[in-house]
């Protein structure tokens, strides 16, 4: 049985980040004598510029041939200027989200030990740890809602979205959350604004009702103003965050960041077939790409998570989280985790690929 | 002549907070000889206890009849029951915004000189200190915005909201938020989700567009999404952070916490005449009220606040706020500032309101 992953690298430090998770996959594939087949397709800037948009009809064929898609990370400076629309993040991750009805988005974010210093919160509250993953919706909300768009003229010109959610939407993104509660700590925070918006009046009434199913988890609800103040002060109060699109956007972000390292985080966009898009959290980094010094390790989290949930390939996701594990625990880091008094001992984005693929 | 102020001092701390302020207030009206007329209503979970109704007919009218309306804090456990419509915040907040145009809110928050450990934030970061303040568009967006309700039924029931700006409500709200650098560190960041909203899209156009008649005044952009992580990295490099409704809840919260002391601060909602409502930023907090020992400095500051905006007496504004440093300066402290192992030392309440009135 032979596996075909679509691999999107992307622009920015993708195309080195992947390697380095290509390279990771093979020593899996040898190991645990997986057959998987790849193939590279253009998305994002690199797309716009060899085939003129950001998600050519090849690449989105491609995805559909596949058992699942690895993801770099799109967009840069160089395309700034375009249209919204047409700009790689929008023009390529939404697309893709849409088509293939990745409605579930998963962002863990976890203070690995050893690390805590790399946290922006005060040491008190950092050496505490926090452990939380974000359950978004991911197809829906106001990044999709219709009508939006724009009407009138001169200054009573007006634009407009539209936030709109049903039961169903709702029910499926929260089953997701109480399941993965149940794997973990047994808590579920809800965040929404129910206090100003009828979806989120919706949302708690359809998270209540499905809570009902999960007895062992614990639900609480916070509004979103107060979720982004909790979590600086008792992040690890929090397990599940269950979050509207919108919302998600702004939690996933802002757990990533007080983690501090936004290199060592991936995540998952999922259908209800076990489809998926993985990717690293933290976007294209323009800044230093070319210049071998990126952490490959979201990007090799990445295929892990690939493996585990697309081609239910447990042993391999696992060893390849071990390897990392290790890697870090050993001290094995890139630059941007090191103070800079320790920068002499920094690896490069090869030396951290090579070494976590010899440890699998 | 003789002034005229609404006084809702609201649910929990709000009244014991509230006869601090009004303390400091009878000593700056004798040291300025100024003549301020008061008049107290009932409002939020108050106002549904005694009247029926989050802000009743009554309220409404005595704010109209006045120059300025100096609030409290509304809302508690005892009325989270009710409906979203009649709770205490959204039933008696939402409405007065709605009703008197305060289209702009403000709020300040700035790391004070010696209360840097109370951030949390790690204290590298912290100890550069920081003075943003948020200017949030407050009565339209997603927040007031039609349609917005239900329709449909079983699994496909839905619920919508719509989030709308016309060029106008931006515009108004952008140049306060120019104006308003011009007397600070010249920088606006305004706040937005252009690469998603059309509200965002013409978000921007128009702040752009104001910018020009700014020229003194840097301005940047930026998604809500990284924003809410920058400001946990680099808070410091921060001065104006425009935004609509919904992302300036989230906003202005945010750095309120990121202070670590919200019982120092306090907000402006205004409308285009000058008229405005002056609240603490911090909530009515229930769980300690009646204790004695709540903060009363955002609310002092609120009335600082008031004669300066409403009534124009901005030498009566600065003594209140001189006092109030100095208070602060001095260690003169409600426990929630101090150390545990400083408590002792805590000031109560109305030692507070006592010694501010003082030295005024
Ligand atoms: C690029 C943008 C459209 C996207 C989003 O807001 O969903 C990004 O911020 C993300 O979270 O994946
Ligand atoms: C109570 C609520 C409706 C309100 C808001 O979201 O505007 C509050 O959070 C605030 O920021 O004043």
């Amino acid at each position: 049985m032979s596996y075909q992953i679509a691999v999107l690298a992307g622009d920015g430090i993708g195309p080195e980040v992947m390697a380095e998770a290509r390279k990771v996959l093979s020593a899996v594939e040898e190991r645990f004598a997986l057959a998987i087949e790849y193939t590279d397709y253009d998305v994002g800037g690199a797309a716009i510029d060899n085939q003129g948009c950001p998600l050519p009809d090849t690449t989105l064929k491609g995805c559909e041939a596949a058992d699942a898609i690895l993801f770099g990370s799109v967009g840069g400076p160089k395309w700034e200027h375009l249209a919204p629309n047409d700009q790689p993040e929008r023009g390529a991750l939404l697309p893709l989200r849409g088509h293939f009805e990745l409605f579930c988005n998963m962002r863990p974010a976890k203070l690995h030990g050893g690390l805590e210093h790399m946290s922006p919160l005060r040491s008190d509250i950092s050496s505490r740890g926090f452990d939380v993953v974000c359950v978004r919706e991911l197809t829906s909300g106001i990044y999709f809602g219709k009508p939006k768009g724009r009407q009138g003229e001169g200054e009573n010109e007006e634009a407009f979205d539209t936030m709109r959610y049903t039961r169903k939407e709702i029910a499926r993104i929260a089953k997701i959350a109480f399941e993965t509660a149940q794997g973990r700590r047994k808590k579920v925070t809800s965040v929404d604004k129910a206090n100003v918006l009828a979806c989120s009046v919706l949302w708690r009434e359809v998270v209540e009702t499905v809570a009902k199913d999960y007895p062992d988890v614990e639900l609480e609800h916070i509004y979103i103003d107060n979720a982004t103040m909790q979590l600086l002060r008792r992040p690890d109060e929090f397990d599940v965050m269950l979050c509207s699109n919108l919302f998600g956007d702004i939690i996933s972000d802002e757990i990533a960041m007080l983690t501090g390292s936004m290199g060592l985080l991936s995540s998952i966009s999922m259908n209800s077939s076990g489809f998926g898009l993985y990717e690293p959290a933290g976007g294209s980094a323009p800044d230093i790409a070319g210049q071998g010094i990126a952490n490959p390790v979201a990007q090799i989290l990445s295929a892990a998570l690939l493996l585990r949930h697309s081609l239910k390939q447990e042993a391999a996701a696992v060893a390849i989280e071990n390897a990392v594990s290790q890697a870090l625990g050993e001290g094995y880091l890139t630059g941007e985790l090191l103070a800079s008094e320790d920068r002499h001992r920094a690896k490069t984005t090869r030396e951290m690929g090579d070494y976590i693929a010899k440890l699998v």
